[in-house]
């Protein structure tokens, strides 16, 4: 079987990195073996991206300097991490992927597709998700659940309400873009049945 | 008078950032208010980017995200820094500028020109040096001034030979390419007569 990136979107506290461990037990149930990571990060280099994108002291960025690191700490992931687990056949589970910086940044920084478009066709034109779980869920809804981890919120998570609607509805639509890649699950739900609506999902599209 | 972009450019220990101050005092003998900067930097996010490239301790980048650094920066440089200047009717001297991207990435770690100029076409697509100064040097000479100078070795620095042979040749080609555009100096010369050749190309191209 080819071996097939999946991917997780959804904005702030949606429950991105909750169903990794959905999708993870689902694969391990089929008999899979497959590479987990997550954007921006998965390598040392990459990491250290992150922690320049989400640390608050780093201040305002330019957008087109948020999407070009968001895109080079890819470029790490994708040749370090993505690409080799592909190539061995494992399936790869990653934690937001380019999708993340058509949201983020074409819509919430209004940048607009084209940036986005033109930076995925430099670092893969070759490579798109076999599979994209979008964890749609209602902005306040989204900040409830991250407000109650922790105080210390991020550089993304101090954005505005009106820039995380705007990630929100650039999300759904990529999603009725391209409905043969978007999964897209209502996870505003109980985490039970929100499981087992992945779930469900993934038997219809990757069986 | 229209206001002037003026790029240094030029290997490892050239002179690049001597001969700032050559076209500083040169400028202001003319009456021109200027600003000066460097890249990658010239702004406190591009700082913390230029940090990350140089640190040794970053270790190997996938050459892709070198470049992709290299131009988040240079957005953060020209929306901050250079486009306000020559907005105000200021000229900017700009201690390596895309030129640099081209012979580092796009001919020393081999990425080609491709890229460069994608990237290039994303972040400045209106803009373009009036001037470009390339201190040349054979590589042992720049190594040796730089080798003079500490014994810290940033990342470009510790490159091999081959691969500022391959810089050096890539400035070359463009020098050759774009000779409207850009003044060879031979930075071999002892100070004095670099100097004096920058002044003399100054007075001839810019007056
Ligand atoms: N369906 C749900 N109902 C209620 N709480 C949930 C649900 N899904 C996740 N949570 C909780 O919401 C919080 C955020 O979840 P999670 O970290 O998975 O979100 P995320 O999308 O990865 O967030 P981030 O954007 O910060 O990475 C966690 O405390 C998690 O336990
Ligand atoms: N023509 C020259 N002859 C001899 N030494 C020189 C000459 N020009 C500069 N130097 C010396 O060489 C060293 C490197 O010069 P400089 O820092 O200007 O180079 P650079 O091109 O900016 O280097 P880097 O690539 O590290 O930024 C300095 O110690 C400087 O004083
Ligand atoms: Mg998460
Ligand atoms: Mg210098």
């Amino acid at each position: 079987m080819k071996a097939r990136l999946i991917t997780l979107e959804g904005g702030e506290g949606a429950g991105k990195s909750t169903a990794v461990a959905t999708v993870r037990d689902w694969l391990k149930a089929q008999g899979r073996t497959f590479t987990e990571t997550r954007e921006p990060g998965g390598t040392p280099p990459a990491e250290r991206i992150r922690a320049l994108l989400l640390d608050p002291e780093t201040g305002d960025l330019e957008p087109l300097t948020e999407l070009l690191l968001m895109f080079a700490a890819r470029a790490e992931n994708l040749r370090q991490v993505i690409r080799p687990a592909l190539a061995r056949g494992e399936d790869v589970i990653c934690d937001r992927f380019t999708d993340a910086s058509m949201a983020y940044q074409g819509y919430g920084r209004q940048l607009g597709p084209a940036p986005v478009e033109t930076l995925a066709g430099l670092v893969h034109p070759d490579l798109e998700p076999a599979l994209t779980l979008l964890l749609d869920v209602p902005v306040s809804v989204g900040m409830a659940r991250v407000g109650r981890r922790s105080d210390q919120r991020d550089r993304f998570e101090q954005n505005t309400v009106a820039f995380l609607e705007r990630v929100r509805q650039g999300y759904l639509e990529q999603a009725r873009k391209h409905p043969e890649r978007y999964l897209v699950i209502d996870a505003s739900q109980p985490l039970e049945q929100v499981t087992q609506a992945i779930r469900q999902g993934l038997a219809e599209r990757l069986s």
